[in-house]
């Protein structure tokens, strides 16, 4: 999943890196305009290109998925969030894969992944590039990425989680009770919304709900949301 | 070592590449005069390709390399020569460094290497990518490569670092105070106390909380069981 890409090869370059290892579906969050009809246009525009889906933010894009992963130098990590290696990054990916499809996150060429797209994430991942020089382009980074996923086939058939987690959607859902209630409680403060809102997205994240259990949470947190309503 | 390339950003995306991953030593046969001009050129040019050389033969090129590596497509090998998937050749490279310099060998994005190039070779290398579309993009292929040079085959099996998760304290404090706010907003009834106390007890360990996680919890559900009272 490209966010804000502005460069038309870079586009380009990550659907062939796509194609060439076996990933079909690729999504844009406000691509900017110029950039994604150039690339569309270019001669040997894939097929993944024609399929790709435009969204309006990065919310809305990983809705269906109940692992999110976002791509960021080692400069630029949240230090409250977990930074995996790649290696260990693509193995947790791939273990999850039978519970439910994942997203990666890759930024624009210039700013990277912003806070609000890094809070969506249960983890973050970064190559192991060198220390002096750690920022790498948009297309040789989904293609190593990618490359990383491929690279053993056998990595793929260990263990299967049996159980499916809790998707976006889902946890939108909490993250909004929750935040609702708190506010009520007095727990949070007006003034300080913001970051709270984005430390509780974390904290759901890193919970690593089960999918029965999130619809467990959702219809506990609404009746005391519909407690605290109607007493005050 | 880059065998009559023609596309000056595909120069600048391999430098970009050896510099993000640590490798200094760019070779250049025959480059296509304009290209090679144009990347030199390019706003933010690195130091790797100020000190390339440029040799008028892949034989020049590596004449002082003591092992020679090729790369290629399934489709273009020469069945006479070994080819090797890159996690195997990669090691292969990494084993003979102590003995002396290699040379890795990239063809031109439109043919490839020529068969005078492969008889160089000690052997040939292929990146495992989907049979109905092999050829990758020449400074995404270059990535691919010095990424897997530069892997620790040990990280992808290593755990990512334990964190320090909830204590049964925590968690039976946890439970505790969520039994009091279900009860008192009407979530749970007295007669099946029992049976939900056993499920919460379990949802709550399948949280698998950090440490830091659970006092945050704690706060929030005190403060909600604090209003819920106070109001009741």
């Amino acid at each position: 999943m490209l966010v804000r890409p502005r460069n038309p090869l870079n586009i380009g370059a990550a659907a062939r890196a796509m194609s060439n290892f076996g990933f079909f579906d690729l999504r844009l969050v406000q691509p900017y305009d110029v950039a994604w009809k150039e690339a569309r246009s270019a001669v040997g525009a894939s097929a993944i290109l024609d399929q790709a889906q435009v969204f309006p933010s990065a919310a809305a894009a990983i809705a269906d998925c109940s692992l999110v992963v976002g791509t960021a130098s080692l400069t630029h990590r949240d230090a409250r969030q977990t930074v995996r290696r790649l290696e260990s990054g693509a193995r947790a990916i791939l273990r999850h894969l039978p519970a439910g499809p994942a997203a990666i996150l890759f930024g624009s060429e210039k700013h990277g992944l912003s806070n609000d797209d890094l809070s969506l994430c249960h983890f973050l991942m970064h190559i192991p590039t060198r220390d002096e020089h750690q920022s790498m382009n948009l297309g040789q980074a989904v293609a190593v990425i990618l490359y990383e996923l491929r690279r053993n086939p056998r990595a793929g058939s260990r263990q299967p989680r049996p159980r499916k987690t809790a998707t976006a959607t889902q946890l939108q859902r909490l993250e909004e009770i929750l935040m609702t209630v708190l506010t009520d409680s007095g727990y949070l403060q007006p003034k300080t919304m913001a970051s709270s809102a984005a430390k509780i997205r974390r904290l759901l994240r890193r919970m690593d709900l089960p999918e029965a259990d999130a619809e467990v949470w959702l219809g506990m947190l609404r009746q005391v949301r519909w407690k605290i309503e109607s007493a005050g």
